[in-house]
């Protein structure tokens, strides 16, 4: 039916090469789901390799969702493998935000608020302040770990979250998206392990991928990673790193229990790796459980923190930083010196002041109230509906719903366009992007009465594809 | 003497398993200078691998200068590969220009002008009128490839160069390391090679070998890359990328013929390879040569021209751009999506205008006349030196000596800093890092007075060395 074949003068490893071909067959269908894989020794045998190099490309296919083992019975190909409805193109586009969403849709894919909503007033009279007060320098390059005063100042504004670091362990970065960049390029090699939460931030597996790691997902439950199945994976792959979002999780929401985030960080020390936590929106507590980051129960300096003011404050200012491990801030310091030398001393000086002046407690303190009311009003829509079942998050900017019936998510993406709102199918946020019954909601850049319009103008499209038929739909892609 | 082994479960390719045996034990002493190395039948068989792995590992070997085929005769342990005598972190503190260099010091290490030359007041206008225009949307995620007007107005700007793109083909990146790096992720994998000029940029060396490419190096001649050479390496290596600077090149100041520059991108379209070509001050022309870039010859679209605005403007902008060929820009856009989603709209938006608004000339030429007096001035005490070989450049930042006497570079180096002058030692812009024999200056942030003093610092520093041997000078590192 296909064939298989290495060639050992090739730099990419046998097990890749082994794992590239049946990929491929899989996903053009040349071998379909529920086939038998041949065994490990027969494989073997006939490439002439070791039983090991097959061993490796299986198990990097079961990782995948392309294969799974039966025990006593053999190797299959995954019933749920199939082609994707939806091109990769259009998605991607989806997540840049800016293709598919134009200013007149009612906009439930971003997490970013309206523009209106950022305190430009009050940056504008700082950045000049800063201007008259260092002229050209402010302009220099900076120290690549950051600009001094904004790390002391990051140091203490950090204790309020209950995280005590040492200034010279944080390191500045250009907005979070940097920071797992930055993290990757440190720790991440060819043939590296990753383990990411699922589903998880798509440009985060996007990013450990570009580095040639292999991903392997952990299930979340709903008070944080599955610690037993973490614990099985992390025996096998020996992997760098395990990247989470412990609080308000995108795209679930979920926020870990205390004692899901201390189990977390006893099993990375007990099998020597790293936590990345990314933080993006923890100031955004509607409820009365507190939740502290990862990092304040951090006692063997295992977690990587990242903290991205893109969300809550504003996107453009690309600014974040990572709190270091005091083992790997130099690693750090180095790539991001690869990486863009350092980022713009004039935002990094205008946000000291920012900081230092109490302005951004101010800030947090308007933005809730008005996300508040977004948050509430979305949160009351959906609790109960007969449409969804949801797990109502304590706080952050998204819903992560799953549709009751067993109606295609991209099919509800692509007829939500057509009628002027924008959402996320769930699949993105898969490894394997073979879901398709979640959808994900930000309330973050509409009103109360754009919401209500929203979340209507869904479940009549739900009504719709229901009514029709699944089959009347040609996914136009 | 030394045991190799190599383990086929692992993911490192072969080869690499053996060429990283080898440097360990030719690095540490192990394995000395002169020794002849194995067969390559010998070795195959020793440690039951092909014959190819061995070769891929020696080619490897040879191309970072650890060993020399001698025809007929065998491979040796090169007779040039040694210790460095001051420790790589020193060299990096040294590039990233902030730790050893303090501001009392004459600092011929840094290309950046003092920050009082920069045009801080009249950016200061204009940031002021893009808050007030644009408001918070000034602050938004911007489009990935960047601010439309921006790539319009350089799609324009560029014609000054007689380079002609479509805006669709520019990336907006925060810089020219940045560029590097973006391109690295969207070209470079694991494995693959990159050719390089010798000497040349040490940062960019490190973003591709952060890629896990090979990294292979071809002579620099006065008047551009050796084209028979690079020939050579082309048909050897099937590089993806050709990394060059081919007006006024760091650290040499050399800038290439016109007819080299023609030959380089019909031998890259002939051998179906890129070359980058980084250009970061071909405004600073001091000559009545014409200069223009790379890109303007580029009939078969397979320049990706980097252009940072660090050098000429201002670091701390963090601002430049890529012009692509056509099939490569989405690769960029999605390289630069993972890198940090988008660069800062605020800068964007300020350049837009400064640019469009004929701003941008004006400033250069101010700063063109300040810099020509430096210029005028170390050229002057340095032609006709009697310390120094060197070739006048016609612009750029770069002076490149090659010292006469056999001088350490790296004790006048240190010796410099003792007395308060920086200086960059030749080594790091080798990728085998073992010349010792030059350094390279720039006047960029010393005033006439300040040059002058600083040479004749030199002058006496080596003058002190010569007379007291090098042997009487322990390094103190």
């Amino acid at each position: 039916m296909v064939n298989f074949s290495v060639d050992k003068s090739k730099s990419t490893p046998l097990y890749i090469q082994i794992f590239n071909q049946f990929k491929k067959y899989i996903e053009n269908g040349s071998i379909p789901p529920g086939y038998k894989l041949p065994t490990i020794r027969s494989l073997a045998k006939e490439l002439g390799v070791n039983n090991v190099t097959v061993i490796n490309a299986y198990r990097l296919l079961e990782a995948n969702g392309y294969i799974d083992k039966k025990v006593g019975s053999g190797t299959y190909v995954s019933e749920t493998v199939r082609q994707s409805d939806v091109s990769i193109e259009d998605i991607k586009a989806l997540e840049h935000g800016q293709i598919l969403v134009n200013k007149n849709m009612i906009n439930f894919s971003s997490s970013s608020p309206n523009p209106e909503l950022f305190p430009v007033d009050d940056f504008k009279v700082i950045i000049n302040k800063v201007l008259e007060r260092d002229g050209g320098y402010a302009f220099e390059y900076q120290d690549t770990k950051g600009y001094m005063p904004l790390r002391k100042v990051i140091a203490e504004f950090i204790k309020k979250d209950e995280v005590n670091i040492d200034f010279e362990d944080v390191q500045i970065i250009s907005g979070g998206q940097q920071g797992i960049d930055v993290v990757s390029k440190a720790l991440v090699n060819f043939g590296d392990c990753v383990l990411v939460e699922s589903p998880t931030y798509s440009w985060a597996i996007a990013s450990f991928k570009s580095r040639g790691a292999e991903i392997v997902d952990i299930e979340l439950e709903k008070d944080g990673i599955n610690i037993d199945a973490l614990e099985e994976k992390l025996k096998i792959f020996k992997p760098k790193l395990i990247y989470t979002m412990p609080v308000f999780q995108n795209p679930t929401g979920i926020s870990y229990s205390v004692e899901k985030m201390k189990r977390l960080i006893e099993i990375a020390y007990k099998y020597d790796t790293y936590i990345v936590e990314d933080d993006f929106s923890n100031e955004l507590n509607f409820s009365n459980n507190k939740h502290l980051p990862l990092k304040a129960y951090d006692k063997y300096d295992r977690v990587i923190y990242i903290k991205s003011f893109s969300k809550i404050y504003m996107p453009g200012l690309r600014l974040g930083f990572i709190l270091s491990p005091k083992n790997l801030i130099n690693s750090f310091a180095e790539a991001k010196y690869v990486t863009d030398l350092s980022t713009s001393g004039l935002m990094q000086r205008a946000f000291e002041i920012y900081l230092r002046e109490g302005m951004w407690e101010k800030h947090v303190e308007r933005f809730k109230k008005i996300m508040r009311n977004r948050f509430d009003e979305m949160k009351r829509l959906l609790a109960d509906n007969s449409y969804f079942e949801i797990n109502i998050p304590d706080g952050g900017f998204y819903f992560w719903l799953k549709l009751k019936k067993n109606i295609s998510a991209k099919l509800i993406y692509l007829k939500c366009i057509e009628r002027n709102v924008s959402i996320v199918p769930g699949s993105i946020f898969f490894s394997n992007k073979i879901d398709d019954s979640h959808i994900r909601l930000s309330y973050a850049s509409c009103e109360a009465d754009k919401i209500r319009k929203g979340i209507l103008t869904i479940e009549e499209v739900i009504k719709d594809i229901d009514e029709a038929g699944n089959s009347e739909y040609i996914p136009i892609v």
